[in-house]
């Protein structure tokens, strides 16, 4: 077998750096070379999470000490916090142009600057490399992808409305002025930060509502499902939290355009996704669980009809920090580095 | 003080059977006097639910094994499932006619014959009662309700729903054919069966849709809704399943007629529940959490703007075993025994 | 009905200060007067706990801006965090020092200086209020409380071990150099602070042990299970987290000493808590849940043999923010002001 | 490669058919090639299990329907109820007498038939299989194992219990009749069975015990543990269940013998298992979590000192469906049919 391609993760104490380094650690094609945390750096991994105390390991770095020359990183991932990613690339690339990168941010999700300077409230720190950035979404931006020096991970929340939107606004099938995306996420989306609202009894045994009207995300399904309906989109979205750690689970709203039934949506999707490894189109009628797909790459949808006429309701699941976030990584690197896409992340769900 | 009124709850075994007690058992102005469990039936109340064993309440007794007429009780909870309490509550009223009766199941809330024949698969087996029967939602029904020998306790979806959107129709501030309600609820509101999907590990740590394009409680906001708007009114509605015990939390998405913005709704709630007891509304902008009426007989509504012009969210919760069905039971019951409405329900919540 | 007692929640965005205003809102003796909170000072205590938005409730102040001469103040609950309680009650009482004072924190608990000295790490700050204190496990101390001025409250912990164990200590029944108490909490019994460790996502779905082999509770119950037998008794102990939010479960073995067996150890509880509102001992071989007493001021026990010979299996719980912290702080309030000792905390508990 | 073992999973609809159809999908060498589930005859694997739906896995048959001699298989999991195997193993073994099996129920695991029909209240149905059969706790059976037809998969509790204590009583370190055994599970350990007390709202938000003196795998620990200190040890054992899916959590309390320290005990078991893939002991005085080892086939030992002289606390936990039941199974089937131990089961946890 090949040499192992070396494998850097910054960020390495949030989630989703811990939900790479449980997938990467048994991907047959790399290996973990450098772990950064800056206010861990000095720890071992298993210090933060105790889980890998039994891994080798790299011990944490901080970001500043790291000499990009000479680490010879084939592949980046950069889970640092939003906004923090731009600088922090920017100097990655300049020390080592060769370095390519999945970046998990929201920092290079949206095409025009002035959009995210709306949405974010400050100027992109790195226009060059925005430009460049390819969108993450493997199943629509594959060929785009293989090719890509940066790529900008999708989040979780728009993964899980754009897997079944896309093709449907593509086709032309759906009303784009009626589109209601009513979703809940786990815990885990939130990240690792210590936060009094994200205390396990502020959480558990309830549910909530949060950003109604004005959620970030926003801005990069407008941008995605504008693309795909080669006009204006705007949909209505609104995330909740549910008392669970992984999963995130969108009810949507359509309206069949001329005529389009449940059905005829559904098929649309099955003929999309029949030979896609990580999504699977449930019979018609069905609807998944979030559980269904846990710790997996997998995104389950079905399609129901509405009793309204004419309308119908999808339903999509997928695992946050997995598809979501750290798994597609995973598929983007695979893509990028040119290992078959499901290396690494072809675990069967865990459920219970 | 009077003498306590003697009240007895059909269907004891059961979680809103419980939650009857529960709140009986501090309410000043009556006595539990009769408790019915047909399988558990000679059994005590402790031995169904331990942290009754050390109150004193009757032991649980078969419902045939009641002699109506002797047990002269002023009022019954009726905790049955649906479709059995029909032939029941026949029979007590004819062994005991002055017996008043709040019923918790769906049997006598449908008014026309036809529309439960078509939801529940089968003729009413109580015609007569069906007509009497009061509909127990008393924000709305309290004059009626004083009068009535049988309130229909409306269900807890339903009631969540109603809430925030009767006075809207009736106000006719918002559009009637593009009502769009997501509900998530909490476990309890599924009763004390023993079925698979309802264990522990089928639930904890997901969310899953059930229902889709189909649930029973559309008749029932058919009927409500139709009434308020004085036109048929068919809303979208999707219940789904949080992995929590208590709690109804409703997402709803509606477009506001004639120019009417989300805060026009907004308005028009805070004057409708000002004076309600049990109906609080944030101030705009802000939505609650169902962990804010855990174990009360508070309803939360918020509403907000929609990102797109012309359309708002309402969120509504409820504690789907207290407002949502033995709160609301106990607040029909003071209407109809002349009580403060308040009496035995105005516990705060319980958070955390 | 005689004008209601004036009194005040240092402390109330506390989880305690919580309860506390849970339980004192339905309190027909008592009006809340005072609530603080230094870091929330200005806000409504709606702000802080929604669920209280639709009450009627002082705003929150600051500690330094109360004039405790002017607010008459009749009783005061000290809900501050371990070690700022000292120098704040010493000024309370140099101000007004009618005042009455139950304090939930651990400052007063221990008699000894040199050992408070000892597991804290520095010295007692308010030693002669320390001399003054009375410790508040009501079933023992009842009379001295209700001629106490300062009453420190038990920790939720130790009165889920005390309540079982003081009578079979006191009675010799059991030996004294074999107690392991092994116990599990839920979260709530940590604080509202935002740390890490206490998120939702660190503590559901799994279980861990805390502080092993070095509790600072152990403390208290060194002092309190030697002044009950006669001698120095000290017992093993081991916390744990559970998922949960509200519970304190102690499994306890002992071994009977003279020949006593498990059930003579449960007659001697029966007997000692027949007539105790708030100790309910289970049939033998009968064993509680938590959920059982949650949101009530009750404590279960049950008694089931060991299979080993002359061993015994005892099993107590209580709701740690009710009986464990806030519940049996009112019932401490009631004894000091002279009201029955049930007087609204008399809910019974809510399960499911 | 060499081509792929055949083998077939008996009981495929619980939960440890589950996971061993998790495991086996990604296992390398071996296929799935039988599913029995009587009660799901002719379903498929996605009709029970979701998740599974995208795979390519054989229908569910009835076991009475299997022609065992013509499926070839290499080897059997054996998932069925306790007390429903003996014959079911009887019966395939004299139809395929070469076929290997390892058995997840526990009629396999009690050496002495007089031991069985005492806690089982039933003769065993298959003596001659019993004396065959090898307990299958590899870190200490690993040589028998290679080499046995039928394997018996141990306990989920036991394992947890075994693996810190075998190793202390073979090297007679701690006294025998002081050892107290306080374990916590989740609720997958009682498999997927439809009873009341295994509802979600039942469970959820609370903690107790169960079995209280009386748990059926006492005999399987007095076996084991007797024999690993060559005379009879009886030790306490109490189970409770936690509000988790997965986990079991095992604190136990021991008194060193001979001078034995807390820190001489950890020495040995460092030890024990430093070459162990799938037990690793933590740095001493550290103890910890359930969620460290889920979806893994990990133990995690910690030793601590207790704060009585002369006594340890020793903490271990591992995955109840992986390293308690179906990872372990896989383990045992790694070493019957030659493959390296950690083959398919070497993923790392899954935290949070």
């Amino acid at each position: 077998m090949a040499e192992k391609k070396r494998v850097g993760i910054l960020g390495a104490s949030g989630y989703t750096g811990a939900e790479l380094v449980r997938l990467l650690l048994r991907h047959p094609r790399v290996q973990i070379a450098l772990l950064t945390a800056d206010r861990r750096a000095g720890q071992a991994m298993g210090d933060v999470y105790p889980q890998f105390a039994p891994y080798d390991l790299p011990r944490l770095v901080a970001i500043d000490d790291v000499d990009w020359a000479a680490e010879k990183l084939d592949l980046i991932f950069c889970a640092l916090p939003h906004a923090t990613t731009q600088k922090v690339l920017k100097d990655v690339l300049e020390k080592a142009p060769d370095t390519k990168i999945v970046d998990l941010s929201a920092d290079f999700r949206l095409e025009d600057p002035a959009v995210y300077a709306k949405w974010y409230g400050h100027e992109h720190h790195a226009l060059e490399l925005q430009k460049e950035a390819v969108y993450g979404l493997v199943e629509f931006y594959r060929r785009d992808i293989r090719k890509a020096r940066l790529v900008a991970n999708p989040g979780c929340y728009t993964t899980t409305a754009q897997l079944p939107l896309i093709p449907l606004l593509k086709a032309k099938a759906i009303e784009t002025d009626e589109i209601v995306i009513d979703a809940a996420s786990g815990m885990t989306g939130a990240g690792r930060s210590a936060r009094e609202e994200m205390l396990f009894s502020e959480v558990s045994d309830g549910f909530n509502a949060y950003g109604v009207g004005h959620h970030r995300h926003m801005s990069e399904l407008d941008q995605e499902f504008s693309k795909a309906a080669g006009k204006e989109v705007i949909a209505t979205f609104t995330p909740h939290l549910a008392p669970m750690n992984r999963g995130i689970f969108a009810t949507i709203y359509v309206r069949g355009r001329r005529g389009k039934t449940a059905q005829d949506l559904h098929e649309i999707l099955v003929k999309q996704y029949e030979k896609e490894p990580f999504v699977y189109v449930l019979p018609f009628g069905k609807t998944p669980h979030s559980r269904h797909v846990r710790g997996s790459n997998m995104t389950f949808i079905g399609v129901a009809n509405d009793r309204q006429p004419g309308r119908a309701i999808i339903v999509s699941t997928l695992d946050n920090l997995t598809k979501g976030a750290s798994g597609q990584a995973v598929q983007n690197m695979n893509a990028m580095l040119g290992f078959p896409e499901t290396t690494g992340i072809d675990q069967a769900p865990m459920f219970p």
